[in-house]
């Protein structure tokens, strides 16, 4: 049993951790959240308060941490008293948060692999670069390590698990199928910090067949999949974390995933980096100004959060999981569908947030109460999915089966 | 009788302004060439001698000067002698350096309107803004000031003028057509100064209709033209110089002008002109620094100067003209046909600098000799065609003539 949560980060993704985790405060116990600024914390704590979104009357405190210091985010753990920390802030902090973790004892939940800001995309599998080096410290301490806890990563690794624990013998190929439906009504918009989104799109393309990892180029495998309430969409081959733990777990099945792009993101997004202009290398204008060009992109952008309150449409993700059972072949898409408008009633925040903001707090529950209590660095697919999804159906991230693979039978996943 | 010209200016169309001068130093006595940068001078004359392209010994000097500065150019034009000045520096100098002629009395030529750098695309007529204010001024003190002697406005303003004369009484409409049908090779470039030549087009198209300004915006009015060489082309109505003089000279006639542009130029202007990355005002980035996005743009895109050694095929400029003649519609097409390579090979530049640096020395050759020799301001057609045309055929830029109009019989325009 643990209590009392620390979140990280005061972002998009934050808000919906911060008002899920308070919906459930009677699990959680006493919350904090901390980023740089402590005023993006304050104003994350209004807008529980304004939805009274509290369960229980109980603790919510802001404070400022530079989460780039070990040190500094120990001393808040053990200041707050909080056994579990859920990092939601930038890409650039697990492993000193993690370090902190480790050294305080605290659970560590995360929702996306560690980044070196001056490297785009290094070799695979990702997970060995930075966390899965800390793997046997966590375990030889008896600290819980939640990586990739969102929903992509994260419930579709569940996803997987399930479908191959409940309807094979043999599994032979995971394809991850990631469709936002949605529409903002801007011209055009990053769901997450455009540079964060970019920097995914502009590095190799890696994935897991025939027992090898394998190199694309974004862009340029595409396929039309047939989904449930989105209908037909076109996704392409992406870069993305899940396959790079799902490899290792799975070695003998194909592990792909694909992501939904209209032909208006695909344009806008081979005109700027054509052009040179999603690069993070400086450039020198005529009059001798060192800027970055992608940093300029990103300031003429949209604010991702800004979206919210005029994103309407659906998200679809979902696992398509192939394999044997008693000698034949069967096939199972297993997938959550979310709305935008709905996620914006409840917690503020467009689908996308909702999506990758409601599963940490899942795991945050499960580590409460000892099922997910690993005492050890887990990725999600390395854990029972039903407790999992028990909650997700609660707390507003419900599972279904489509038997048979698309356009098979739909249930839920326990009826 | 006005001799030894001083060129201000050092970028690609100066280039060919002073190849040509240097091929015609006979007529023109000693030249000079003077910008802020002098090294940027040094270069333009150490090309001038790799090609041998004085025609007679004679003198080619470069000079400091800084053109927003009257007295230093007017110092500039006593210290020379220069009694003929060339101005193709930047479009926001044209108002201090024809002051200096007005004041030193050297004749002055120009090959586009003067522009306010913090304002884009004025009321027309735009002339009516700076360079006819000093008019009177120039008519008083028998200065000779010939505006827009390049191409476009320029050529086309004579062929008007020629298309009239000779094959009318009356004149209904005049719509000039600019297609750059050559390719560079490159994913996106501009032929000018990208920051020029996007402010050409973020602009109100304003064109002459019904005796009246009428308003547009860009690539809002397109159609495509059957022209000699290039064949079909697509084309836009822009806004453009010499639409606001020939409106002034023929009131009666209905003035356009369309600039050929093909999908993926339209494609990747829109893409950066909706995400705001034309803008000349600033932005703020995340890091708080002040950039303008325009400038990141220019410093991402190709310099003009270094598309010239690849450019291949063809560019097409003309005028259709519709009248009447003895009662009965007449209409002519009257043209020129320049090559990017042997513009090139001639003067080390690509074909679009070309069209634009020959026809202002044609212009001062006009003034050396007198026939053009006005002791006022004048636009290009309210002066006599015939011998632009005799020194363009022989100097670079030969003059057609489709009588009929497009599709009509091909002649040379003397012949």
């Amino acid at each position: 049993m643990k209590r009392n949560v620390l979140i990280i980060g005061a972002g998009g993704v934050a808000q919906v951790v911060a008002h899920k985790c308070a919906q459930n405060n009677d699990v959680l116990g006493a919350l904090h959240i901390a980023s740089r600024t402590k005023a993006k914390c304050d104003a994350v704590i209004a807008s529980v308060h304004e939805k009274n979104a509290m369960k229980v009357p109980g603790t919510f405190e802001a404070h400022a941490v530079d989460a780039m210091d070990t040190a500094a985010v120990a001393a808040l753990i053990r200041k707050t008293g909080a056994q579990i920390v859920i990092n939601v802030g930038s890409a650039f902090v697990n492993m000193t948060v993690l370090d902190a973790c480790i050294e305080t004892g605290a659970a560590y939940i995360d929702t996306a692999i560690h980044e070196d800001p001056a490297k785009i995309c290094e070799a695979p599998p990702w997970y060995a670069n930075y966390e899965w080096k800390k793997r046997d410290l966590c375990a030889e301490k008896g600290v819980t390590a939640i990586l990739g806890a969102g929903f992509d990563p994260g419930v579709v690794n569940a996803f997987a698990r399930f479908a191959i624990d409940e309807y094979m013998d043999e599994v032979k190929s995971i394809d991850i199928v990631d469709i936002n439906a949605g529409s903002h009504g801007k011209y055009f918009a990053t769901n997450f910090d455009p540079e964060i989104n970019f920097r995914e799109f502009t590095g190799t393309v890696y994935y897991w067949e025939d027992q090898q990892w394998k190199e694309t180029s974004m862009f340029a495998s595409g396929r039309d999949w047939d989904l449930p309430v989105v209908g037909t969409c076109r996704a392409y081959q992406s870069g993305h974390d899940e396959v790079h733990s799902l490899a290792a777990n799975y070695p003998n099945a194909d592990v792909r995933f694909w992501m939904g792009f209209g032909e208006h993101y695909i344009n806008v997004f081979t005109v700027l980096k054509n052009l040179g202009l999603l690069s993070e290398q400086p450039v020198k204008t005529a009059e001798g100004q060192e800027v970055v060009p992608l940093k300029v992109v990103k300031a003429v952008l949209p604010d991702p959060a800004s979206l919210a309150p005029d994103y309407t449409g659906k998200t679809c993700i979902g696992d398509l999981v192939k394999g044997t059972k008693d000698g034949k072949d069967v096939e199972v898409f297993v997938y959550n569908v979310a709305d935008h408008k709905e996620a914006y009633l409840e917690v503020g925040s467009q689908g996308i947030s909702y999506t990758a903001g409601v599963p940490p707090v899942a795991a945050a529950m499960l580590v409460a109460t000892g099922e997910w209590d690993a005492k050890t660095m887990k990725n999600v697919e390395e854990l029972d999915p039903k407790p999992f999804f028990t909650i997700l159906d609660r707390i507003g991230l419900p599972t279904r089966v489509l038997e048979g693979g698309l356009g098979g039978k739909d249930k839920a996943w326990n009826a």
